[in-house]
């Protein structure tokens, strides 16, 4: 008998419908919205009174260093959050979107394997609820509107040589790295030297995932420093007038995801940095979402725990107020 | 008293749950998948049969040569389709989505304005149901495929001075419309020329309005012609193997959108071309659905008569089949 | 017997000294600079009222709308030069240098063929006495400045999509044609669209022809407009502060040239610019020179009667103050 | 009484014509080819059995580490020759072309200063007698020759990725350091990065001043490895079929060229490539000549002891099969 693979397994299991997912979690009609049968973006504004009452164990879910097989950190998550379930107790998962780039790339999806998996898979390794989708945008918003304002007179002086703000798409497109625009002539921009890097490696992305609200979401987009002027003065978002559009790009993205495992434990699938240059973890508000509605919050860090691990700890954990009651390396012999 | 904008006026009005939307149609919970509580995509595989036994009257909106600020098309297929509907009419709109491009440009939104809007607008004008970033997703990847080839050892033999396949952005960004990639040594592309168009002027946009299903839409993908070989062969998306993947990321996309008017007569809005480099009306999907659904189906083609009004008769209708059964044409003085 | 080449029939031919043909033109030791022992460049300061009461005939040689091959004016002066001198008058001849570039490209050369020829012909169609060289460089170094004074500071606010001063190299190599240079960060330069033209197509190459000393020539380099301001107003040589050291690298290049045709018959041969930009005739200065030294001067317009015969009446007869004694026509039936 | 510049001092002086000088050499009417009134390329085909025979001693001037003012090598030398001069022996001095790059730049020209200079002076920092403008157009027609080959269906299989063979420019010129070239569609070459070196950068350079004759110098142009295929296989000028063409463009240039100090003392000024990326010294072939004519042969390496006099001795030495019979390191406290 052959093995199933991972799509086979997810298509034999019943989901249940999300509003029966967000029904156990306690969650009114009013406090989520519906995007599809089986996934939803939670519409509840988080109390900080509330949050601190509430507040479950948190689990994080590490490995050692990891090889390019992966060592299995998601699907651990998944298992220990079932697991938690069956033996009676509130677990709530807490994991980053995968992006579109590697699934049509080399790496498999992102949402674990076997019988420990989120589902609907397909929709969350395509374009799920399009938050990377509006990431994107956002992000190359900034830049369309920095290149608008050097085409059109650069009263701010920047000198186009000293861009730090380079473009994104979520998909791994080689050519697109290092580019030339600008070109064909004086009505088509200003010729200078640009390139793409990875949505997930977006500082749009990291952001995204240290923000508490709207307002400090907003607030950190102004304070992003896009270039430098001839006279080495720091060009920001807020110099371009770009924070409230830009913001308004994510409005809907940054209401956390909601899907669940294929034992039906609710799973909060929201934001994706990569660890190797972002803090490589799930949004600050999907945690404390999971915090909120479970007993057991299980969350993942990317990468190994010396990397990973403690960007978790150092940045994620001081920015939201949070600390681990529980750490699980992940090990494996090739590893 | 100050006169009400478009967007006060939007929001004072109250609109039905689309699931009250989608019953009046006689649309089943089976048949359509919410996106949040005021937007839906149809999930009904549409028989040939059914549609000619339930095939309502097609009425065209058009308008003579239009002037910059635009004639009013789009609020007289609104305001038309409402009043059917106030005269006990069944009446269905079908309309074009909007760019994201034109809302952060010059361009005011393509919801109608006023008493005659379709709702919810804000939505309709931002990301909706991410229909346009799948088809900017589908249309670059075929990009990234492409060049994905050359890069490792071009065994197509492809010409990458003779691509005819530009890149996509649903933004308006000047910056991109000429761009060199493939820079910075061996390991990061083939040098080329390379352009961006905004995503409403893609093939792949053309394409998806005109096809009649799933498999007439990858059909039509694997024969896009994106460039000639160094021996003036046409190379297609069949002959880059992307045809699959590339249908795979507009499968969601593909089903029509549901919304309503103020007034909550029922609105698909789905795809939308360019009026001047493509044929410039919404899916051909869409305005069956509303044929099947509505006694009246109200429809709108780009510019005036003599472009958009023409591309509709010659290549739309032809294409499904369809022929009008009246003509608006909207007159202004200005025009 | 096989015919001979045009270059076994040059080698065959005893060529004279150089100081042997400047003597019979009544040119003293101190009036000349050899270069090699078959070539010169005249050194003698021509006084306005010397050449106004030496002036000799001057013979226009075109042709009727030439054909790929040439219809042999160059052969037909050369022939004419020599027959006069066969009858005992004094000719000389005042001819285009050919360009490097054609040379390596598909065209001969451009020193008359067969037993009409000017020699030595290798060095002629090689670098001869460097002018191009010189030329190139002058060229090149106003966009040198012009590039070095945009990386400083750009003080007069020249916008690089607006420079008109293309660089030039004289070779044909398509690969320059279109080119985006100063790329690679804020050290080298600033990125802009340039390109190179051919060393025949340069600007300095026509005012090098059209200027009566070096005086003149200075002043009509500081008025070329190389480029357009943020405000569209013109910047020229004179503002980059380039004309005295463009002018320095001209001052040798600037002395006519002197060789000898087979027979002995002194030539000029002198500056050379594209008959189809520029106007297609050799110096002012040389045909000033062989119109002082000879009875007839023999000189020759690129192209047919109907473009580079016109160039020459309008352009440099008005501009050097001369007229033509005599026209000659070359017509061939092919043509 | 302010202190005269080194043009002051130069202009004073009585320079002697070059046959004179080319006289005290021994060599006759036959054996040189005047440029000019002061300057001469030697012409003399030399034995070796001459040579051997001939062979004068040779002096080395090199320097401890210097700092950017120079330590003044150049001045040494030509003191050195003049002093040997002075006081009875027949002394030939063996030197570097100067670039015209710098002279637009920052550093002074290359011929010495004060009372220690070589002449004439404003005609060697400028074109001299063509030597680099040759080794650009050399240089720069491999680059032709390759671009035209990949244009013209690359039969080669050249990867444009792995061109190691930029092209160079007699000039300072940031803006060309890197560049992308062959822009602007299927007629105008294939996109390709590329960039410019100074001409003394060039490998031209470099063998040019290596080598014995003009057999042993196309020979080495051949073997040029310019790029590698797409199977790393590499790429020479041989396979290009470029030697011919490229040699016959060096042939005038490979010839010696011969001066004067201000003292009389003759000069060869041959060659120069930088010190720093190649071995720093002037032509074999001028240092041979000049051991040949003297019997003390003055010559100087480029940079410190421990760069240019250790490549004079490993490179220079080993090649041409000479050894110093004394070296002067020049000091300053400065340095």
């Amino acid at each position: 008998m052959s093995q199933l693979t991972d799509i086979d397994i997810a298509k034999q299991t019943d989901k249940k419908p999300i509003n029966a997912i967000a029904k156990k979690l306690g969650i009114s009609e009013e406090g989520f919205i519906p995007y599809g049968h089986y996934k939803a973006k939670i519409d509840v504004k988080m109390n900080k009174e509330d949050f601190e009452k509430n507040k479950g164990k948190l689990v994080l879910v590490t490995a050692i260093s990891p090889t390019p097989a992966g060592e299995g950190k998601t699907t651990m998550s998944v298992g220990l959050a079932d697991g938690l379930a069956q033996i009676g107790k509130k677990s709530v998962l807490a994991l980053r979107e995968p992006s579109l780039g590697p699934v049509f790339g080399m790496k498999g999806g992102a949402a674990g394997g076997g019988y420990a998996q989120v589902v609907p898979m397909e929709d969350i390794n395509l374009h799920f609820t399009g938050d990377f989708h509006a990431i994107s945008s956002a992000h190359n918003l900034i830049s369309a509107l920095l290149d608008n304002h050097i085409h059109h007179g650069n009263s701010l002086n920047i000198d186009s040589r000293k861009i730090h703000w380079k473009r994104v798409v979520d998909m791994n497109d080689r050519q697109l790295r290092h580019i030339v625009n600008g070109l064909n002539g004086s009505t088509n921009g200003v010729p200078r030297e640009d390139g793409y890097d990875i949505t997930v490696a977006s500082e749009i992305m990291a952001i995204f995932c240290l923000s508490e609200d709207l307002v400090d979401l907003k607030e950190r987009i102004s304070r992003i420093i896009v270039a430098y002027t001839h006279d080495n003065q720091p060009v920001t978002v807020d110099d371009l007038k770009g924070s409230g559009a830009v913001t308004a790009l994510l409005v809907d993205a940054f209401k956390p995801n909601l899907v669940q495992t294929l034992e039906n434990t609710p799973a909060f699938i929201h934001g994706g940095p990569f660890a190797n240059i972002a803090h490589g973890c799930n949004s600050i508000l999907a945690t404390k979402h999971a915090l909120n509605y479970g007993d057991y919050a299980v969350t993942e860090a990317g990468f190994g725990a010396d990397l990973g691990g403690e960007k978790f700890i150092d940045i994620k954990c001081r920015t939201a107020g949070l600390s681990p009651d529980a750490v699980v390396v992940v090990a494996t012999v090739k590893a």
